[in-house]
């Protein structure tokens, strides 16, 4: 258990768009290369907000996994977990359960965050109050110390290893590591209405697998500078949703300068700026459309049950290992 | 799933007393010969109060099966059930917890009066309040729809209906049967004390596998009349603690009656009485301690293996209906 491991995932909510390319699944190919990876398919997370979204988890598990492997994570070197067939994820998290303290849940900014976003008008229900504490199984079953998260999420592993210290003080052990953040370099990409982050249920998102033509709309949507309407006027390029997109998908960085102070003096137009980010976007995103059909569902399946039952091995070892200090 | 089928158990805690033979055992002796049983051994809910109570919890659990078939529990018609080692129910948990707000946790009665007991000075703690899901998971994994409980008991099994109503309603299904209750007639032993019910905690318990010598200690403990103090002295049957214990366990009711009677007019003494208390609650005892090493701990460690695994597999057919119906 002395190795440095990584854990990471998503909930399988639909197809993944480039916001999720730039915030998690290029760090997750380079990651691939330099730790054990665990990629967890959160489906039973997937029900905390709202049980109704398990309608459509088995076909957001295969997108997923297609997406996964299009990009290029390395089925040979990824360990794909499907959270749902691991029994010994549950079993953990309803032990530490009893760890943990109403208010400690109830502090969790994560929680309160989400609170606001989703449940504002509903009662808080326990699923969703449980699930920092499934959360914290997730990571430790599997022995994982690393966990890629952005700022905002730093929170989360701190609950996490404060139910850790709150289980090694409780039980004179210190069998788990502690958690540490790999912090992403990218903020949240916004959507392509320029205000909210880029998610499906914002309808602001370019999806990993949009054809060139919706790849094309979408961009031809994004707003620029109102005042910039002849292509000679000098337009703003803070707020201009077009440069935001630049900013983070252009290469050439000082070319870009160039582009902003020429769009700011004028005669620099937005049909222009459109194409070249087009070409930018889909410099990334045909490679991937290409290899989006590169395994059969099968196959996806497969890989992802290969997956869990190794995880399961593991799951299962550390369980043995985890009861024996409780029940003692 | 339409046959009706029982469920019950108990903490591993501790020793059984007179308590639970009275309130519960001598019920499921009936029971076994009316219905399939289940009788769980509920290890996980043992830490929910208190982490550290999983210290003994090898030991207790071995104390319940020992005291189950000395009481006459038939191990071909019980099915007896350690609850850690049914994945299916903590998974189960996790998806009811998704339908369960707070503020139905919080209403719930029994929170209320076990908070009260056990909790008064700590933080209420998640496991405590997932505990009243985790126990609709128990009854309903099983396809169980009747649990013997006393009359206070009830509002436990109302929460589980409510959350089945739930289920029901949101996954567009019947799948599961109403649960009814069971009613025991008998209220809950009062301890040797005459003031708590018995509980191993009170320190006023007569434990099923007390030796003769200790049950006379026990007996001869009991408060009478504090005014009867010579033989011939009227005494009070009213908050006399022999008379609540013969109440209870005296088989000859008509004979009960005179003995009150006397004893209101004076003439008979605390030491006859005791006497015979003794003898009627030896009588019940005297045939469960001769069973007490009938069976040696590897043997009751097989009957409940073997019991688990014939729950599993009913936990597993049933689970797979269940996710069936969650992740459609």
């Amino acid at each position: 258990m002395n190795q440095s491991m990584v854990l990471t995932g998503d909930r399988p909510t639909g197809q993944l768009h480039l916001g999720h390319y730039v915030g998690s699944l290029t760090q997750r190919l380079t990651l691939q290369n330099q730790y054990p990876l665990f990629v967890l398919i959160a489906d039973t997370q997937v029900l905390n907000n709202d049980v109704i979204k398990g309608s459509h988890v088995k076909e957001n598990i295969l997108s997923l996994m297609r997406s996964y492997l299009a990009c290029g994570l390395d089925p040979q070197k990824v360990i794909f977990i499907l959270q749902s067939r691991v029994p010994a994820l549950f079993e953990l998290t309803q032990y530490l359960s009893n760890l943990v303290s109403l208010s400690l849940v109830m502090r969790n900014p994560t929680i309160k965050t989400e609170n606001k976003l989703y449940n504002d008008n509903e009662q808080l229900n326990m699923g969703f109050l449980n699930y920092p504490i499934a959360q914290t199984a997730d990571v430790i079953l599997f022995g994982a110390n690393l966990v890629p998260v952005g700022e905002d999420q730093v929170p989360i592993l701190q609950f996490a290893n404060d139910v850790i210290d709150k289980f090694h003080y409780q039980f004179n052990t210190s069998m788990f590591k502690t958690i540490e953040p790999l912090l992403s370099h990218y903020p949240r990409l916004i959507g392509i209405d320029g205000v909210n982050k880029m998610a499906k249920s914002l309808n602001n998102a370019i999806f990993l697998f949009d054809d060139e033509k919706s790849l094309k709309e979408k961009i031809n949507k994004m707003y620029t500078d109102p005042g910039h309407i002849r292509v000679s006027d000098p337009g703003q390029v803070q707020g201009n949703v077009v440069f935001s997109f630049l900013d983070v998908f252009m290469r050439d960085k000082q070319h870009l300068e160039a582009l902003k102070e020429h769009y700011k003096k004028g005669g620099l137009g937005d049909v222009t700026l459109k194409k070249l980010l087009f070409e930018e976007i889909n410099i990334i995103l045909k490679p991937i459309k290409e290899k989006e059909f590169a395994y059969s569902d099968k196959e996806l399946l497969d890989i992802l049950q290969s997956g869990t039952s190794y995880a399961n091995i593991i799951a299962q070892d550390n369980m043995e290992k985890i009861r024996d200090v409780i029940f003692r």
